[in-house]
């Protein structure tokens, strides 16, 4: 009984008849119907990440780089909710707060979980982190709000569910992101960036609330608003310890400032209750890494609290109460208005006419493909946990580490590249340690799932520069095991580094399958820091249910693949006049021999002059946040002298094009695969002192696009794009024509006329845009020299094994008639997003059978897609399903997953909302009304699930395992099996 | 039962049976006798103001200067030491603890009475303020600690004591100080500023511990500490929310770091075990204003103490506990060690070569005479409310504030003159308040007390600018009330601002009491902030035992005063050889006509030649700290030119000197006053752009001092000082030849001679020096162009009224044989700290008898001080006597009290120690044992009051309130009255 105060404080306070007894809604704080209620929202803003590392942060390391330390604040915020139930906070960081919890005694536990079901506490967003909206991936984000919502159901139940999103920091907002909120049953979202014009025209037309369209295929409505003034406090209200604004003195002192606080704080009060349509009104108390002392903060707040309040007796109409987002919600859905509509989304975000925050769409470009590797192997890893039936601790440990470090890569600062390098370095250390995890758990899996009961299943992560040891070393019998994470079978090339050797390939059943050796770019062989001196790849096409091996073996027969040659090679000293064609039996390609550039491109039937090539925008201060040209004189594309050599096989063509000294590219074409890969490499791109460079890849045709461009939200659906325009306000790009027409592409951006579409698809998240007709750029790699002054404070200007950083990566380009329609993009856009996992075994010829079987997802229709396939609780299984294709792509689909539920050894299943964690049917969500949507009601409305929720048991018939699904629909079900 | 948590916590923590049931050293965590035990002592510095107000850092205002907020502290110390039970804490300085406390709840007050009886939060040093030891007088000091110890008595009973001196932070130490500790009962004293040298030294020595002789008239001695590193954290070891050092981080993270900073920790104490001679070293954890976020500080020690403790069972012979200062010293006593002897004081600091902390001995001169006025009518409110048996609440507040304010400046940024100029503004505001309220309590008690029961008793504190407008206009009939704080019937000359005409003054029968006119300096009545016109000051002499009525009333007759004229004035176009002499009875002074400066004084039977004129330092790098020369050649005492006019009456003779255009004054003699007065004037002082000036007063003798001289320390006891030399080290003063031979001097500075002795007595606090022989030099005022580098950030350049500050003062000059006794300085000391107070009433003519008597003291033998006379409890009074001669000017006195107790109708008497609020035959203190002092025993031993502490009631038989006191004995008594 060492620690008598925290017992004492328990024990009571499990005794004490509380006032509030209900969490949720019920507990908020009583208004007034006469006045104006204040909303005062205590919360801290805790990045997972960003000038110091996550572990920084949360134990209040390095203090000297940024004072904050997450562990304090909430055991400080803990202290001061006990000593008076009329305050609250809101915790919105699951990440932190699930590490600060693991470190609680079990008498600790007992009084938050008290502090929780009476609304004291509540958790809000609570997702794993506070993500980005521009580059991420929606199915990441589904992971991780999934993550930091379970842990907060594991832990406190209902009560533990948020029910406002709160995404105050991140730099632009996403359609798609609104959408998820809504599928996840929350009521509303409140964030605080939005372009400077749009608020101000807001701002004037109390429009800064309003209901959001988040869907054009689906019928999806959030409310969402935007906070008065970002998420800091009230100018001159900072109780933080590390602010310095007046205190409260209420003492007997000549300092006594009671009255000048009150009338200042109500004179603000007053400013924004006159830019909102009800009679209340939010103001959040916090800011980064504020309520360290949170005795502070309260002890001044009490005392506003306390002398707003005693106003009203001298005539005063203002009552401020202790309340959090979701009560200001409630008191707004309450008061019955309604608010203007939104269709489009909040991008780009321009916080001023020269400060447009679209150069993080494409800063740290490596990162942003590690992430997506992560997400790769967290995929491949769950599915395959629930097929082996994986659950020992160490394996449940090393998926959950591996969703938390995907749940932390999703965070604004960290898939965005704007964090300060030591921490890209962390975050790379522990995205490395997640994935090695995943791959451990994957092996495990394989050697129950395959018949190699003692394969090494080894992943290679940096086969994109050709390096493999284990395939190098082992080719002369290697088994290659390939994952499909897609529900469909597909069709692939692979491609191992090898030594230069006779190989032959064959497939599960024996049968020789065709392959070839290709020659690795210079490029790639140039490359210091590559730990390997192979100069091919073993190219090969497989074909794969969920998984399949194949066997690669050293042979002297002619039979065995050859290296391809080279067939023609133009350079400084051999230009011509001409031009090259390359082609597949669907793809015809022409290089023009003079410039050296892709000329032409002829595919499903349409034929295109498509110059392909790459532009430098020289920049001054542009910064890991904002793309910002200083001329816009200083953009050039190259339009020539570029060497090119190509390599013609049976099955893969090969244009390889040297730019410069430090752009190089292998347009790539193969055998049946209807799309053009141009594989990049960029960098160690050159600094000058005053400028730094931002690489771009650009494609221009002739297509007539009018200015009209779409581009992917979170790799969902497409917005339609207008250069120069913007939905709601009007756009003020003088100073910054290109910098403002940037957009975030996860995954495609496209434009077309009435004949002809072109759509560019890539492998992580890029700024892109179209700036003139028929051309598409995408950003592909920044060096800066300049911060831009939004709080990193180091220059963007990467580097790694002591040279500049050089990126790698793939776009590919898909030609196709404007009447067809896109849902081939889709597919592709599946595919490159979830690819084969390609694991590497010695072949030792003895293999025996599964020890559990696979099941095959080919009989669900094709535009559905396995998003989720993962162990949840002990016993559960999460399954979630999407029509990936949209209203103009694709029609309502439905199948059958009783097969599934059966292989699963199912006993019931429950429909839940996107996350996992709330019964479908327990779902609750406020209705608001649209301006001009008709005659609204007087009485508060709310919506459920538009669908009859699936809950099934294993007695029921078959058909009632049905599932439907309309154009990007998801659902999700938790299987309970036996 | 709003506050839930809070209330659980008393109830629980009342209830519960603790491991600690006792306070004091009973409470001390145990220790190892077999290891090194490092005392973990958890502490904040606030101070009383410095670069932000008192109540700027009570509240925490203000953040933007220095982000500091005591309230929080306290608020979290407390909540962080409910936490658990080994935390220990203490609290220092007693003016913020006392504010804070006014703000608790009963329920708050009972959890910190329980800490405090646990010794888990003990209070430590416990005065007001922590006070500075140069610049202030005794008296001040003793009644700032009564103030501190009387509150925490009052609020905690013994438990609240302190047992140990803390002066973690003024600038250099002295010995009166120590000897106060002593008589006021505490064990030991610990600081942490030094000399360098004198540090480096005691390090090599082990000698950073000593025992102190802290009187050379009393036997006296006092265990003093060094602290190891100043009082700031262990370097890498502030865990403070402020600081950035490395947390403890023992949880799952790569940033683990338990090893390493257990490691470190345990490598530092191991550095610091090597400098103390026993197995116990004292770690403060702490800094200014630190633990404002408690949970931070204690979060991490605890942590600290866990894992440094743990590695025991891997063999560390390193134990660490939480502790406190009294818990160090009660190890180190067990411990039974000796230590060096220290006999001298540590006076001045210099914390390195070039850094001599003697600037703040003269800084910000009217701030330190405003203090001085400050006691002045606080020892005059205290007396009279006594005598008046003023007890009205009202009253009660009105003395206490006075009593709070005259604590919070003998802090060391206050009285020192080394806070910022907007705290100096504070401070200056907060003592004229506390000023006001001492009038007025005086004005109550007179009208009790004298026979004008109406009058006005209006007090002017702008005299020394002979600006009193209550005087001039009522100069025509005014009755002026005069009060001698001391015991012993006073003579002085009273002089009064009146216009140019005829007065008569009578005293309280009646009688007429010459006077006469006299004109007012030239540089007062041309100073442009001068509220008034008067040119002439009325001067009579006026006699009083305690207190005295004299009447002023305008006259036509012949009889009455005429202004005195001037007998010979000598300026530039008059200059002429020879002299001019002006003399009374007693003193005869001779002026060099050619220079202008005094050239002789003969008086006491002695003649000798003293030139007394005016230096300036110009200095670059001085601040409000420092007094640095950039150059020796920079000091230039002026030797000529002076202006002066001679103005002889019958009482007075003045002769007035222009020095230069900021530099003047006038020399005054009294008939029948055996002094010589200097009245200067400096200011504004001009100011280059890279020098700033610094004045002194020089007095240039021929007696032939060989280097020794004799400053006071804090107004009692003389110390000898010998040019360039140190008690314990070797002086290194050759970068800093004058500021590093400067000592404070705040009543007098003296120097002699076989024959002769000059000594100088001063009117506030000052720097001086003797750095040749026969010469006096003090430092009157300072303009500086820079900041000294130690914090307080602001150039010493005070300007009021719209111009650099004019200063004004007294000092007088005694020159007597060296074989006389010095007992008459002391007597003069004594009348210039605490002269007559004048207050002013008209007079209306009507008397009537006084409602209440004033005692007279007069029986008093001649070197017994009144010290003290002031209301304690209700129906207590304190009285403090003091035989103020020194073993070399006086002997034992032996006096009766009873006359006195009889007065205020007695009922019995305690003795207690210094402060009054410990009986002082509860006194018992550690005794150390000095090196060489004998053997020593093998168990601690004790002192207890070497006299029988006087306990009698009114019954006893008046023998038994005879009090005898020693050369410099003070001795403290509380008369219960009925």
């Amino acid at each position: 009984m060492k620690y008598l105060g925290v017992l004492c404080v328990t024990l009571l306070a499990l005794q004490a008849k509380s006032a509030q007894a209900a969490c949720g809604y019920e507990s908020c704080h009583e208004t007034k119907s006469n006045m104006v209620n204040i909303h005062l929202v205590p919360h801290s803003h805790d990045d997972v990440g960003w000038l110091k590392t996550v572990d920084q942060y949360f134990y209040g390391h390095k203090n000297n780089i940024q004072h904050a330390g997450v562990q304090y604040i909430i055991d400080t915020v803990i202290a001061e909710l006990i000593k008076n139930p009329d305050r609250r906070f809101i915790q919105v960081e699951t990440s932190f707060f699930s590490k600060w919890w693991s470190e609680q005694s079990e008498t600790a536990k007992e009084i938050v979980k008290k502090l929780v079901n009476e609304g004291r506490l509540q958790f809000t967003n609570g997702a794993w982190s506070m993500n980005d909206e521009a580059a991420v991936n929606y199915q990441s984000v589904i992971d991780q709000f999934s993550l930091g919502l379970k842990f907060l159901d594991d832990t406190f139940g209902t009560c533990g569910r948020p029910t406002v999103g709160w995404q105050i920091d991140p730099f632009g907002h996403s359609r798609e992101q609104a959408s998820l909120y809504a599928q996840m049953g929350y009521d509303g979202e409140f964030f605080s960036r939005m372009d400077h014009n749009d608020k101000g025209r807001r701002m004037a037309d109390l429009a800064l609330e309003m209901v959001w369209d988040a869907s054009e295929s689906l019928d999806i409505k959030l409310f969402t608003g935007l906070l008065y003034t970002y998420y800091w406090d009230t100018p001159g209200f900072c109780f933080d310890v590390h602010c310095s604004d007046d205190p409260i003195i209420d003492g007997n002192s000549y300092d006594n400032n009671v009255k000048s606080r009150v009338d200042d704080f109500i004179a603000y009060a007053a400013q924004v209750a006159e830019k909102f349509r009800t009679n209340h009104i939010m103001i959040p108390m916090g800011g980064d890494f504020q309520y360290e002392d949170a005795e502070v903060n309260f002890k001044n707040m009490d005392k506003l609290v306390k002398y707003i309040n005693e106003r009203q007796s001298s005539g005063s109409k203002y009552n401020i109460i202790y309340s959090t987002p979701a009560c200001y919600l409630h008191s707004v859905h309450q008061s019955v208005q309604s608010y203007p509509n939104k269709t489009q989304d909040f991008f780009p975000y321009g916080s001023d006419s020269n400060s447009f925050w679209t150069g993080y769409f494409s800063s740290r470009p490596t990162q942003k493909r590690f992430e997506r590797d992560g997400n790769h192997i967290l995929q491949v890893a769950k599915e395959l946990s629930v097929f082996a039936d994986l659950n020992s601790e160490e394996q449940k440990e090393k998926l959950n580490y591996l969703r938390q470090i995907m749940g932390v890569m999703q965070h604004h600062d960290a898939i965005t590249g704007t964090e300060k390098q030591a921490v890209s370095n962390d975050y790379d250390r522990l995205l490395s340690d997640g994935m090695v995890g995943g791959t451990n758990i994957a092996r495990d899996a394989l050697r129950k799932v395959t018949p190699l009961p003692t394969g090494e299943f080894e992943s290679c992560l940096n086969l994109n520069i050709s390096e493999c040891a284990f395939t190098k070393d082992n080719a002369d019998n290697l088994a290659v095991t390939l994952y499909n994470p897609l529900a469909h079978t597909t069709k692939q090339y692979v491609r191992l580094p090898v030594k230069n050797e006779n190989y032959q390939v064959t497939d599960d059943k024996g049968r020789v399958v065709a392959s070839e050796l290709v020659p690795v770019s210079q490029q790639i062989i140039d490359l210091e820091f590559r730990e390997t001196d192979t100069q091919y790849e073993l190219v090969f096409k497989a074909t794969v249910d969920k998984i399949a091996n194949y066997y690669v073996k050293k042979v002297e027969s002619q039979s065995a693949a050859q290296p391809i040659k080279a067939v023609k090679s133009v350079s400084g000293e051999t230009r011509e006049d001409g031009e090259t064609v390359v082609q597949t039996s669907t793809i015809k390609l022409t290089i023009d021999n003079n410039s050296g550039l892709l000329k032409t491109v002829e595919m499903n039937g349409i034929s295109e002059n498509i110059e392909q090539s790459f532009g430098v925008y020289r920049t001054y201060d542009s910064g890991a946040y904002l793309f910002r040209q200083y001329n816009q004189g200083d953009f050039v594309i190259q339009d020539g002298g570029v060497e090119f050599t190509v390599y013609e096989g049976s099955q893969v063509k090969e244009i390889h094009q040297v730019f410069n000294e430090y752009v190089s590219q292998v347009i790539r074409l193969y055998e049946d695969r209807n799309t053009v890969e141009f594989d990049w490499q960029v960098g160690p791109i050159p600094r000058e002192e005053e400028f730094g460079n931002e690489v771009v890849i650009v494609f221009s045709s002739e297509i007539e696009s009018k200015g009209v461009f779409y581009t992917d939200a979170n790799g969902r659906e497409l917005l339609k794009r207008e250069k120069d325009k913007r939905e709601d306000f009007n756009s003020e790009l003088d100073r910054q024509p290109t910098a403002g027409n940037y957009y975030p592409i996860t995954s495609r951006i496209a434009l077309q006329d009435s004949k002809k579409r072109m759509a560019i698809l890539n492998d992580r998240a890029q700024g892109g845009s179209s700036m003139k007709d028929g051309q598409i750029e995408l950003m592909l790699h920044r060096r800066l020299v300049r911060d831009d002054g939004l709080g990193v404070d180091e220059v963007l200007n990467e580097e790694k094994y002591g040279q500049p950083l050089i990126a790698r990566g793939k776009v590919y380009l898909v030609l196709n008639s404007a009447e067809e329609s896109t849902s081939a993009e889709r597919e592709w856009e599946k595919e490159h997003h979830l690819p084969l996992w390609k694991f590497f075994s010695k072949n030792s010829g003895s293999t025996s059978s599964p020890a559990k079987s696979v099941p095959s997802f080919d009989d669900f229709p094709k535009s559905v897609h396995l998003l989720t396939l993962e162990p949840f609780n002990d016993g559960e299984v999460l399954l979630r399903v999407e029509n990936f294709m949209d209203h103009t792509e694709g029609n309502v689909v439905s199948f059958n997953i009783r097969p599934l539920f059966d292989y699963l050894n199912g006993e019931e299943i429950r429909e839940t909302t996107l996350d996992g964690n709330l019964p479908l049917s327990d779902m609750k969500r406020f209705k608001f009304h649209a301006e001009g949507s008709g005659v609204r009601g007087s009485e508060p409305e709310y919506y459920t699930s538009a669908h009859k929720p699936l809950e099934v048991t294993a007695s029921q018939d078959p058909a009632d395992f049905a599932v439907t699904l309309k154009p990007m629909q998801i659902r999700t079900f938790i299987v309970k099996t036996k």
